[in-house]
């Protein structure tokens, strides 16, 4: 057995192989999820077993085997390398292995399956919410630990920094560790990292959504123990870890790739055909069949092999594979990388099995659209005409930050500028509920806020502001607070620069402050004053919201809760005129009461609104109102 | 009493008056409805009687009464000069006039109310829907059948040709009835003018929105008479006539202005405060009051007095002048003007009423969003988050139009093009039912279709055959099959322009044809041609519909209808390139039986489809599949 397949069994596992059998070909190279737990919801858990023509061996439990655990079915495929096993683990099993034993006639081939004990809470686990504020960054450009584990053995696509596109950069799980302690002073409460899983890809493996080892952390990030250590301590740190899980596709270099389970383990009968990317035709009353198939069985590209999650073994082992991390590394939270692309009557059964495990735990999908029926359509709650369900909590407002970028700069009137915020938030209509959306100002995937904004400070301060008080979860990418830049239209490579002071040499360094300009230093103040005064905001968590229509390039809204004595009211009001203007506060009468004042919370600045709300030019006021 | 008093109360209104009164001031000069029918499903009936101190006599039915009539109630307002008779009409009760006497003291004014049969099979009249293709045409600049009635004494704005912009152009009724030969024989089976109602007003009178008196067709344009047999003489044509009703305003000049009913007739008070459009308020779960007031309050300009629907008495004339166009004039369907302008409530009650007593009766309600959460908000049978419900079978599709001039002009790529076209049906997941929209190419508010497609024929005809085609009732605007031109961003004037052969001289004449170039006979004959062919196509009509998502510049989608032996299949190919292409049909094997071909319906040649559609360079093929 090759020292690399004895890391990919991983230290979970232990595979001992009998019967004079020598060497990977004659025994067992994997088993998944190479580990489970007792006490879990379900009582059932399904392996993948591959090894040489494992197919043509009998398996059974031998005894004494755990007591509570039993081999309830065997499957097998097309493949005979493959073969799956049905363990039912009954509620009270105790924790402990289980000796898995493969015969054919003389020849056995044995398996010790550890089941673990649970982490104490971990199915009512704490989850992500509207107080909590998300950090997405990319784990190769934020920080470079340990420059030591960039290249690998067995790793093509090694490290070039020198190459902004498709280069990787050595950002690594001990950079995101080095930076906890800012991500926290900043005032955020989660990070969302692009995934961190195995990308033996030969280039661009480093944006990492081309697994080639869904149960498996890539080396040149660190160990699977590594990652757990920094969930677990980032935890201590306020700062909850959100998983990116890819249902939809793999890396062309998967292991799977090279001797797959079945001829329909991927879109199109293993075959690569391109998706149109018809998102829509989930939906669409008209769609055509084809173009239904092609959206959720197309490939991204013949480097990303869409998987075919219609196959049943399939379905559970993605399932099994995202109940495995949460519960293995204490996930706060998941994100779930192009959602409508997998077959939707799966998405239904994967979200409704990961909130049965975890039901406090809170997903995010991401829906690329920027229309609110598309994205409501994967919400649970909804009601779709067609009878579509999933268990779904939340999805990315993608709506809502098209709409934020292009009502900052364009020009006020009547149906547009900050009208478009204004009647984009009608729209909050279908869904079922909006405030469980995760609001963003940007993300690996598109152009950069400052740039977008014209590299305008003011513009920046209303989107921020904007973005930290308005309905639901607040989600920020990395670098934002230093007013990083990229292209105005879509270009990857200058969207996920390194983030300064991640690397050593670095001129610049976000931590320390060196190198930053003025409008840096002011905007990573801002950015970090609000996040932080967020976190109490218990108004902006969950207070009720009301809006008053654009008036003449101004936009003022309260989040309110309570009555009377009782009320509470923050008022944010923008002015996005080059010039000073007085609002006559009278308009806001029914949430205003009488003579209120207003204490701003990035300057801590007093304002009188007993008749006028004196704005300066271009600005955005967050004012919690006195009484 | 004045000849003008006299015109005003109508043929169908015999007011006399007694007790030595002479003169208007000391009699009744209006009652409304001016008449009104026996055997309505609501046997309720609510008279508007306007005189000098009326308030102050008492009324009663004169015996020997109408058997089935009585009086159930008297109600006063601010205004003395008005009282309001509940009456109540018995089932059964014949047709005839009913006396009722004004008595203070010994004085007594008396009017003669008609209580007329109905029109045979009225109340479950035919009406326009999925069969029908719609003209909407502005009277004023169709065509002048009778250039004596231009002018009138006591109307300003007099008619001045040469005023594209604000002038009155002397379009009347007598022009329309002289070009229902022409409208019928291109196809349309209903038209609707915008509104011919009575408008006084100073200036810009022309459009016809600013109703002086909406029990009154503008002298300008002919008598009530002139109207009623207009629309008959029309419906034995098969064109079926839709009234512009306009139930949120009034013109500065009504009659009730000199002389308001009740100090909250009119929004705000009776007070001129604009509106700022903000439409969205009527569905935004974050809307303030004070907007919410505004949208349905706010005038449309100082010129336009914004009706309060919330007081009962003008609610319930409201919607008694409905009924009575309807009855009256035997109206084939109803557009509703700035439809959800108008007190909320009150378009229910509107909608319900109206629907009640012509149960077959077609509305279709303007709601001028681009936004299809916006327009569903008002569709009888959608769900609202907030409860809210009307009875409105039809909106203008206004979505649709907008995506549909933006598709054909846009650059074709993944997200753009045809693909907003394509991308926009989803949509429909938003309406109760889709395919009762009006889908229209333009109208009399919005810069002309030619225009915006910069003037290519090859998209105007794209453009056409969608409409055409598609779901939903089709709408077109006068002068769009002359290729008729107006600035490409709103411009009322130059969009409103005189109809070619409307008026004795014109040089060209769209009826003969006289002076039309190349391109404007091809156009008009090309229109002419679907519409003539739709008229007998069920499969258009009522047929489901499927599409294929665009690619490379063209989209294809079907019509259809049974299975097996029995299907009808409808196929619409768009091709946008410059150059011809071949698609590949097998793409559409779900919906395209093997081998078949296909008959272009605007040149009659047959299509080859067994394996690829030649389809030419920029064209669009109408294909009656052939098996």
């Amino acid at each position: 057995m090759s020292r690399m397949t004895m890391l990919r069994l991983g230290a979970a596992l232990c595979a001992v192989l009998l019967g004079g059998a020598a060497g990977a070909a004659a025994g067992i190279d994997r088993v998944e999820p190479p580990h489970w737990w007792v006490g879990m919801k379900s009582d059932k858990l399904q392996l993948m077993v591959h090894g040489d023509a494992i197919a043509g061996f009998s398996p059974r439990l031998a005894s004494p085997g755990l007591a509570g655990v039993r081999l309830a079915g065997v499957r097998r495929v097309a493949n005979r390398n493959y073969v799956f096993l049905d363990l039912v683990v009954a509620p009270r099993t105790r924790p402990g292995s289980v000796a898995i034993e493969f015969r054919r006639g003389l020849e056995v081939r044995r398996v010790d399956y550890q089941l673990q004990a649970r982490a104490p809470g971990s199915a009512r686990r704490a989850s992500f919410g509207n107080a909590d504020a998300i950090l997405n960054l990319m784990p190769d450009r934020f920080a470079n630990g340990d420059p030591a584990n960039d290249n690998q053995p067995g790793f093509p696509d090694p490290a070039n920094r020198a190459d902004i596109d498709a280069g990787r950069h050595g950002g690594d799980i001990a950079g995101i560790v080095g930076k906890l302690d800012y991500i926290a002073a900043m005032g955020y409460t989660a990070i969302w990292p692009t995934p961190l899983t195995e990308s033996r890809q030969d280039k661009y493996s480093y944006h990492g959504y081309a697994a080639t080892d869904t149960y498996r952390i890539d080396p040149r990030y660190g160990s699977n123990e590594d990652y757990r250590r920094m969930v677990a301590l980032a935890r201590s740190k306020g700062v909850g870890v959100l998983q990116d899980i890819v249902l939809n596709h793999i890396g062309s270099n998967h292991w799977w790739m090279k001797d797959l389970p079945a001829p329909d383990w991927l879109g199109y009968g293993n075959r690569f055909v391109p998706t149109a990317h018809a998102r829509t035709t989930a939906s669409d009353p008209y769609a055509a069949q084809a173009d239904r198939k092609n959206y959720v069985e197309g490939w991204f590209g013949s480097d990303m092999p869409d998987l075919n999650q219609k196959h049943p073994l399939l379905a559970t082992y993605l399932i099994q594979n995202t109940l495995w991390w949460v519960e293995y590394a204490g996930l706060y939270g998941i994100r779930v990388d192009t959602f409508g692309y997998s077959d939707h009557a799966f998405l239904s059964a994967w979200s409704a099995r990961v909130r049965e495990e975890f039901p406090t735990l809170n997903i995010v999908g991401e829906e690329w659209s920027m229309n609110p029926l598309v994205v409501a359509y994967w919400l649970d709650g909804k009601r779709n005409p067609n009878g579509y369900r999933t268990s779904m909590p939340s999805m990315m407002d993608y709506p809502l930050n098209d709409t934020l970028r292009r009502a900052l700069v364009a020009e006020d009137s009547l149906h547009s500028g900050l009208s478009h915020l204004y009647e984009r938030l009608n729209d909050d209509m279908a869904y079922p509920d909006a405030s469980k959306l995760v609001v963003f100002e940007g993300n690996h995937d598109i152009p950069r806020l400052y740039s977008i904004l014209g590299e305008d400070l003011d513009l920046y301060k209303m989107a921020i502001a904007y973005l930290l008080t308005t309905r639901g979860v607040p989600q920020l990418y990395y670098g934002t607070e230093l007013l990083m830049t990229s292209p105005t239209v879509r270009a990857d490579g200058p969207t996920r620069q390194d983030f300064p002071g991640g690397w050593q040499g670095d001129r610049v360094d976000a931590v320390s402050g060196a190198g930053l300009d003025a409008k840096q230093k002011q905007a990573q103040a801002y950015v970090r004053k609000l996040l932080n005064w967020r976190k109490a905001q218990a108004l902006v968590h969950s207070g009720k919201l009301m809006h008053f229509a654009p008036e003449d390039g101004t936009y003022v809204y309260f989040r309110y809760a309570g009555s009377g004595q009782g009320a509470k009211r923050l008022m944010v009001a923008i002015n996005k005129n080059r010039k000073p203007v007085a609002l006559d506060t009278a308009r806001f009468a029914e949430i205003l009461p009488r003579g209120a004042s207003g204490t701003d919370v990035a300057s801590g600045e007093t304002y009188d609104l007993a008749r006028t709300l004196a704005m300066p030019a271009r600005s955005v006021l967050v004012l919690e109102v006195d009484r």
